[in-house]
C-alpha cells in the first residue's frame, strides 16, 4: 500500500517517475488513436485495432483512477478536486456511451481530450508559467478587454465602410467581427477584405493602433517569465 | 442629494460600485442590440423588441446624464468635459433623428458607440495603460513616423516593379499603399501580391527591414507597462 | 548673411524651426503630388496643376540647396556630404530630364523620394533610434544572417517536398524562396502553400523554429531603445 | 606544416581570416549553383558551366577536408566530431553518386546543404546565440510543448465545428492540424478557414489565447540575448 502510494503520488523517486512517464506516453497514444479514428475511409482491420488500443488505454486509466481514489488520504477531496473530476470525465464517456448509437458517442468523446491536462499535471515547468501569469494577470486582463473593445469598434467601422460595396461579406456587425478578428491578429485568410478606399484607409489606422495593442500580451508574458525565473534563482 | 452624489460619483462604496456595474452592463446591452439591428432579415417581432430595449437604455442614459449635471459642483465644466460631451453625444442622436428618415438615423447612430468609452471611464486599470503610454510616447510617435515613411517607400518601390505586370492591382502609388499596409503588418490578405522576380526580391528586403520596425511599438508598450507597474509597486 | 545662417542651420530659434517646418511641409506636398501623378485617367486640368506645384517645389528646393552651399563654412564638405548629395539628387532629375521623353523622366523621378530623408534630417528623435541600433547591431546582423540561412534551408526543403506535386508553383529553389519569405514573415499571401502531407509537416517545423528567429530583431530593437532612453535619462 | 595549421585552424591571424573568408565565399557559390541547377529549362551550356563550378568546389572542399584530417592532433576525434562528419557528408555524395542515375543523385545532393553549417562554424557570433538559448532553454521547451498541445486542441475543436460544413477541408484531425498551424502562427494562407459561426467564434478564442503563447518564445530569445550580452560586457 505504501509502495503503491510512492509509485503513484511521488515524483522524485525512480519508480514514481517511471510511472508518470508511462502514463504520459499512454495519454499521447490515446490522443493519436483518437486522431486517426477521425480519418475517413479507414480499413475495418485498422478500425478494430484502434478500438482495441482505446479499450486498453481506458482500462488502464480506470485502474489508475481507482488506485488514486484508494490511495488518497481524503477521498472526497480528491474526487471533487480539479484533476479528480478530469480523470473521471476522461473515462466516463467510454462506459456511458458503450451501448448507445455512434454519433452521440463521437460527441462525448471530445471530453477525453481533457486527459491532455494530465500531461500538465505531471510537469513541474507548468508552475513557473502559472507564476508568470499571476505576475502579469492584471495587464493581460486589461489588454484582453481593450482588444475586445477594439475588435468591436473595428467591426462597426468596417461595416459602415464596406456594407454597401460588399453586402454579402459585411452583412452585419457580426460578420464584420470575423473580418476584425482575422485582420487584427494579422492572420489575414483573405476571405474578407475591404475594397473601398474608405475601408482601406480605415483598415490602415485600425492596424496601426491595433498591432500596438493585440501583440502586447505576448511581450507581457515573456517579461513576466523572466521575472518568475529570477524569483526562482534570485542570484 | 448627498446620497445620490455618493452613488453616482464614488467608486469605493458598495452603492457606487453597484451603480457603476449596472451602467456598464447597460452599455454592453446597448451595444449588443445595436449589433443585432445590423443583421438583415430580422423578424418584425425581434425588431420591435430591439427598439424597445433601445428606448429603455436611452431613457436611462438620459436620466444618468441629467443627474450628473445636477450633481456636478461646476456644471459648465462637466458639460464641456470630455466625458460630458461623450455622454451627451451618446443620447442626442436618438432625440434629434426621432422624426426623420431611417438612413440618416443609422448613420448618426454610429456616435452611440462612444458610449464604449464610458466603460473605460469606470475602469481604474486604464490609468496604468495611460501612464505606460506616456513613458514610451516619444518612441511610439517616432516609430509611427518611420512606419508611415516606410509604407510610402515600399508603395513607390512596388509600384515601379509591378505596375507594368499588374496594371490593374498596382494602378497607382495609392493602390500600392494598400499592398504595403497588408504586407508590412503581415496580414497578407492575398488580394494583391508581387508576381515579378524584381517585385518579390524587393518585398523580401522591405519585409526584412519592415518587420524590425513595424512590430517594435508593441515591445515598447509592453516594456513601458512593466515600468508603470514597478512605479506603482516600487518594491 | 548671419541671419540667413541662423534661419537655415539652427533649430532652437523660432525662425529656424519655422523654416524647418515649412521645408518639411513642402516635402510632404511634393510626395503627395508625386503619388497623385501615378494615378491613371487624370484630367488635363489636374495634370497641369500638379506640374505647376512640382515646378514651384523644385524651384524652392533649388533655392534652398544654393543657400545651403553659400552658407556652408566648408562648401566642398557640404556638397560631398550625405545630405548634400541627397539634396542635389532630389532636384537634378527635374532639370536633366526637362527636354527628354516622358518615360525616362518618370524613372528618374524616383530619386526625388530621397527627399524623405530630409524629414529625418530635421528630426532629433532619429538620433535615439540610431543609438539603439548601434547597441543591438551585432545581434541584428547575426539574426539577419540566421534568417537568410533559414529562408534558404526552408526553400530547399519545401522544393523537395512540393516540386512534384506543384511543379508550376515550386518550380525551382528560387520560386520556393518566395514561399519561404511569405511564410516565415507570416504574411501568407496564399498564392503558394504546401499541399502534400510531407510539405505541411515540414512547414510546421520550419514555422516553429522560424518564428522564434524571424521576430527576434523587433524585440532586440525595442529593448535597445529602452537602454538608449535610460542612457539619456540615467535617473 | 605549422604554417598550414595556422592558416586553417586559427582565426586571429590575417592568413587564417583570409582562408576562412575564401571557404565561406566558396560555400555561398556552391549553394547558388545548387539553386540554379533546380531551375527548369536551363541551356546545355549553362548546365555544363554549373557542373564545372560544382566539380571545382567539391575538389576544394575535399582538399580542405584532407588537410584538416592531416593537421588534426587527434585524427579520430576530428573525423567523429560534428563538423568532421558534416564536412565528409558534404563531399561524399558527389563521389558516391558519380556513376549512378540522375534522380538518386539529386536526392542525395540535399546533404550538401549541411555545408551551410560550415558558415556557422567560422562565426564567433553564433556562440552568443548559443549562450542565449541555454539561458532560456527551459522556457522555450515549455512553450514548445504548450504550443503543440494548443495546436492539437485547436485542431480537434475546429474539426468538430467545421467537419460537417466543409467535409473536404476539415476531413480529419490531421487536416485540421494544418489549419491550426497556419492560423496560430498567423500565416493564414487562406486555403482553409472556418465558415460556420461556431467555428469562427472558436477561432476567435483560440487566437486570443494562442497569440499570447505562440509568439512568446521570440520574446524569450530576445531577452535572453540581452542577458548574454550583459554577461560578456558586465559593465
Amino acid at each position: 500500500m505504501k509502495t503503491l502510494k510512492q509509485i503513484i503520488e511521488q515524483r522524485d523517486t525512480v519508480r514514481g517517475r517511471t510511472f508518470d512517464l508511462a502514463i504520459q506516453a499512454l495519454i499521447v497514444v490515446s490522443l493519436i488513436t483518437f486522431s486517426i479514428e477521425t480519418l475517413p475511409d479507414l480499413s475495418p482491420t485498422l478500425r478494430n485495432l484502434l478500438h482495441a488500443i482505446e479499450l486498453i488505454t481506458v482500462v488502464i486509466f480506470t485502474v489508475e483512477y481507482i488506485l488514486r481514489v484508494i490511495i488518497a488520504d481524503n477521498k472526497i477531496r480528491f474526487i471533487t478536486s480539479f484533476f479528480g473530476v478530469i480523470d473521471l470525465v476522461a473515462i466516463l464517456p467510454f462506459y456511458v456511451t458503450a451501448g448507445i448509437d455512434l454519433r452521440a458517442f463521437r460527441a462525448f468523446r471530445l471530453l477525453r481530450l481533457f486527459r491532455i491536462f494530465k500531461l500538465a499535471r505531471y510537469s513541474v515547468a507548468v508552475r513557473r508559467f502559472h507564476r508568470a501569469f499571476l505576475i502579469a494577470r492584471e495587464e493581460i486582463v486589461l489588454f484582453f478587454c481593450v482588444t475586445v473593445i477594439l475588435l468591436f469598434l473595428a467591426a462597426v467601422g468596417i461595416y459602415y465602410f464596406e456594407n454597401q460595396a460588399q453586402p454579402e461579406r459585411f452583412r452585419s456587425v457580426f460578420h464584420s467581427l470575423w473580418w476584425a478578428v482575422a485582420t487584427l491578429t494579422t492572420v489575414g485568410y483573405g476571405d474578407v477584405y475591404p475594397i473601398t478606399a474608405g475601408g482601406r484607409i480605415f483598415t490602415f489606422f485600425v492596424l496601426l493602433i491595433g498591432l500596438g495593442i493585440v501583440s502586447v500580451p505576448a511581450g507581457l508574458v515573456s517579461s513576466a517569465l523572466s521575472k518568475a525565473r529570477e524569483f526562482e534563482n534570485p542570484c
